[in-house]
């Protein structure tokens, strides 16, 4: 499959350097070994990699899903030659330091090469996804010597990586969790419990698997605050850091799911007493970091990883909208709505009005949701590297207010994308013969893993928008009226779409306060869903604004860039008329404080 | 499985009863067998062999799809086994005249039957599903040896039937059909070409497939005026009715499905020469009625399957809203808001508001959705059976502007119902081990088959509207505010959402005349799916209404039926609030005469 099939190279260019104008970055110390040059090598890298070694086996992997004989899980062979491919690239370590063996590009750039291989096959880029965030973990939080033992064999694709929060009866409430770490003398632990949903839990893939296994030590407090965080893998190793014993996590069983079939996804039991290490009970864990901090330790994973699922869902979105908008072109069916003569030939069907809503529908939500994905990708790179701190926190303040919506907001609608891109393609949408039921099925994953769609919604309401007393929201919302107030001196069209957004920044402003001015907490949150989803609708206004803004600044070219640009200011255009006022009647019902959902009882269904 | 996970026996009771008062119905000539006992027996007779013959194995016919070994398909035993026990209950025969051994039930009461085997098992149901429909065709169109040929041993579980509309490069434009029909001397047809999609078109579940086909014969007009219908039997049948040679239907290959993977969908070829029965080649084919009249025919199968479509996606929609709702009352997770203390029990997720949410938005769907299905039984009923013709002429006319709504809403927003079923599993509604993420996918059929999506809306804006000088219309709003009218006498708060509903039907009525006022077809037209699903939440916001009232009438009992009273009251009082206000900005847009769609290059893309 072409790589111009799982993204657009030329959106990316737009969106990172007529945008974001990401070579600007190699001013800074961190960066100046790149250029705009080996950001795009990277790029290009990566599509041709994505391309041919990731998509090529997305279906295989889809319908010959992983097996456990009891012994070993079984995974279809181009999986472990992609992600060998893979390894070759460097990509897991792109943002690390090179002291470390990493490539220390750019948060942004990496974000984007990253999605090249969620597009192409999001079950198998898994697998380095998750090990990339355990590695990522490790090196803020882990000792020197937890570094040296365990991230440089995950950065050379050796050992792999997980993360173990959920159990059965604790998914979605970590405050929950039983799993406990028993002390040793010799300063290590072991662990008991069972481990729920843990993707890339067990397989044959490298030659170690690194837990990260969230477990509460004995006499601390009940909760969330009593949890700490272990490394607990799957293989001990020696004291010169050759693979030793086997540790006891014993893979119970494999889920088998909707979609994202080619990554194993287990359940897993510490310390059952099947292998016993040194001839004694419990899996052996290492302490990372103090304890009863594992919630926030985990928090710094999960907050990367849930802007990974918007990307993953938004690269699943992009690739089905570039599917299907091929399929419309060459399919011929029907005529033009004034041409009742059935001789003349049959047209394409981009050619009805129908249709085109079907691929405008998608551009604006894909292109809308990767803007925002760049644009939390470029936000991290100011939080770790803008030279004046105020800038740092400023980012890490908006990168926190944005991050469940860089998760819901694409997991929604490039699910809604998925779902137009079958429709396009007809009743061959509905069949295997074709991508599109695949990416609707996988992406149907997103508004549930790493924290639900009505998590987000509390997250984003009940916690981001408070914090530091409501100054991430009054800094959200400040960051949009600029970009209004730029656009408004623009005139033209971007000022008249400025207006518009600029209302619906003041209803985000005036619904805030008067959700949190009732000072009942269970009203205010009844309707968080709905708030997350309209406060959605308006950062991605905004990025279509912002983008038409870097349109306007891109002067009147010829040719296919005319094309490209008049593009972008269609989809802007549709997503302000089309896309924008279905906030309005959100607002309204938040606005009324409404009771419906919480006066409904139980017995009433 | 017990049935209550499929429908809801009280739901239908009350529809059935307190609604749409069927039991009256036994006053006309044709039902005076019939009586509200014999109603409630045969709605129990489907109810008990829906669970237990058709959903105990809906999962099993999801994993083990039909196979076709280049001889014969073979599906799992408990399809046919399930077939038989169906043909047994007579219900095939449901609806039609006792002397070709029917039961003569209204339609209304039949429609609530065969709900209980689409909830149950939508691709196991879909067999004689086809039948009844290919039958209710020929009992209209076909002669009476025709009749009693094919359509006896239809009934009497012997004969299956198909529809062989699509062929490769025709599925939604049947202007382009080339399947050709020869004229013999015998006065029989030779009929040659390729059927795709059809469903139930090859299997070994009975003796015989009598397939209906669309064909052309030699020298008609073009496009759909040159379309004729055919019966062509699988096998042919000797003189005195018994299986004779095989005739030369081709068994190309079978589509392999998102979902409905029960059902075999085949390619079909005519006249390919495999078989050349009676030493000539083409397949033997019986003109039904008279020539070129085969699309006026075939529509009258479509537009019972329409609502056939549109009744299978409510009753997936309900039995998923049932299993979510079983799952939410006994699955523990999490505290409520107000309550921090991680050392008290966790509630069911039913406590929590974004669950009720979930739960009441499914409610309102899929109850509203079963409310317009079964009004549209006994639109049927009136249509057949009403004493006065000008009634029989209104229930066609309300009918026929109906159809596209009955078929498109249920597909989009039962559909969307499963999502939330699978949302309120969480993870476990992602795995395969629950019913609903199967349900999602079936259901996502329902807006591509029988006309997909944007055809109901061509069909409604294009031609529902405007037919006989815009009656339709006209009376479907003058019967919608009948309904406001009755509610706004009754004062409280069914005259309140009388009120609103009084508005919407008024948008409705001037963004219809706006867009035909324009004379501009193509741009009437741009938005024509953005009109289908604004008319849609119209139409279903009046069935809440009309249940609304019925609510008011049945007094103030207490206990159970309070409570089932009450969830009604809050149902209709969420689809006013949260759903119907979504057309405001739908309106807005069509009032606008919006351009974006049309105005797009497809070199912008």
């Amino acid at each position: 499959m072409s790589s111009s099939m799982l993204l657009s190279r030329r959106d990316l260019a737009f969106l990172l350097h007529d945008w974001l104008d990401v070579a600007r970055l190699t001013e800074r110390p961190r960066y100046a070994e790149h250029s705009r040059e080996t950001f795009d090598a990277a790029l290009d890298l990566s599509a041709r990699v994505a391309a041919e070694r990731f998509a090529t086996h997305n279906r295989a992997a889809d319908l010959t899903e992983p097996t456990f004989d009891g012994r070993q899980v079984h995974t279809i062979p181009q999986v472990k030659a992609a992600l060998d491919a893979f390894a070759q690239t460097g990509l897991l370590a792109a943002t690390m330091d090179s002291a470390i063996g990493g490539m220390q590009l750019p948060h942004v750039v990496a974000a984007a090469c990253l999605a090249w291989f969620q597009a192409a096959n999001v079950s198998t880029a898994a697998y380095p996804f998750l090990t990339l965030g355990n590695a990522n973990l490790l090196l803020a939080h882990g000792s020197a010597e937890q570094i040296d033992t365990w991230v440089r064999p995950m950065v050379e694709g050796r050992f792999f990586g997980t993360m173990c929060l959920s159990e059965p009866q604790a998914g979605s409430s970590l405050a929950d969790l039983t799993s406990r770490a028993e002390p040793q003398d010799d300063g290590t632990y072991r662990l008991f419990g069972t481990k729920m949903w843990i993707s890339g839990g067990d397989h044959e893939l490298a030659e170690n698997i690194v837990h990260l296994v969230l477990a509460r030590l004995p006499g601390g407090p009940p909760g969330v605050k009593g949890i700490s965080l272990f490394i607990v893998p799957k293989v001990l190793l020696d004291a010169d850091g050759a693979l030793g014993p086997r540790n006891d996590v014993v893979l119970v069983g494999l889920n088998h799911k909707l979609g994202y079939r080619g990554t194993t996804n287990t359940v897993l039991n510490f310390g059952e007493g099947v292998h016993r290490p040194y001839g004694r009970p419990g899996a052996v864990g290492y302490l990372v970091g103090e304890p009863h901090q594992g919630l926030a330790q985990m928090f710094y994973l999960m907050n990367e990883a849930r802007i990974g699922v918007g990307a993953g869902a938004t690269a699943l979105g992009y690739t089905g909208y570039l599917k299907s908008l091929a399929y419309a072109r060459q399919r011929p069916q029907g005529r033009p709505v004034a041409d009742r003569d059935p001789t003349t030939p049959q047209v394409p069907i981009v050619a009805h009005a129908d249709v085109r809503r079907m691929l405008l529908a998608q551009k604006s939500y894909v292109e809308g949701a990767l803007a925002l994905i760049l644009y939390c990708g470029r936000l991290l790179d100011e939080e770790k590297t803008a030279p004046v701190e105020a800038d740092r926190d400023r980012a890490h303040l908006l990168m926190d207010v944005l991050t469940p919506i860089a998760k819901s907001w694409p997991s929604q609608w490039c699910l809604a994308a998925n779902d137009l891109a079958i429709q396009v393609h007809g009743g061959y949408g509905y069949t295997r013969d074709h991508d599109v039921e695949q990416h609707w099925r996988d992406n149907r994953l997103n508004p549930i893993h790493e924290g639900t769609h009505g998590i987000q919604a509390l997250d984003l309401l009940g916690r981001k928008v408070t914090m530091r007393g409501g100054a991430g929201l009054e800094l959200l919302l400040e960051t949009i009226r600029a970009t209004a107030t730029r656009a408004w001196k623009a005139e033209g069209e971007a000022a008249d779409l400025a207006g518009r957004l600029g209302v619906a920044v003041d209803r985000v402003a005036t619904v805030t306060r008067r959700l949190h001015g009732t000072g009942d907490p269970e009203l205010a949150l009844a309707n968080a869903t709905l708030y997350l989803e309209a406060v959605g609708h308006v950062v991605i206004a905004w990025m279509w604004l912002e983008q038409l803004l870097a349109v306007e600044a891109s002067g009147s070219p010829s040719g296919p860039d005319a094309d490209f640009l008049a593009g972008k200011r269609q989809a802007a255009r549709y997503f302000f008329r089309h896309e924008l006022p279905r906030t309005g009647p959100q607002f309204d019902l938040l606005e009324s404080l409404d009771r419906t959902t919480l006066d409904t009882r139980e017995s009433w269904f």
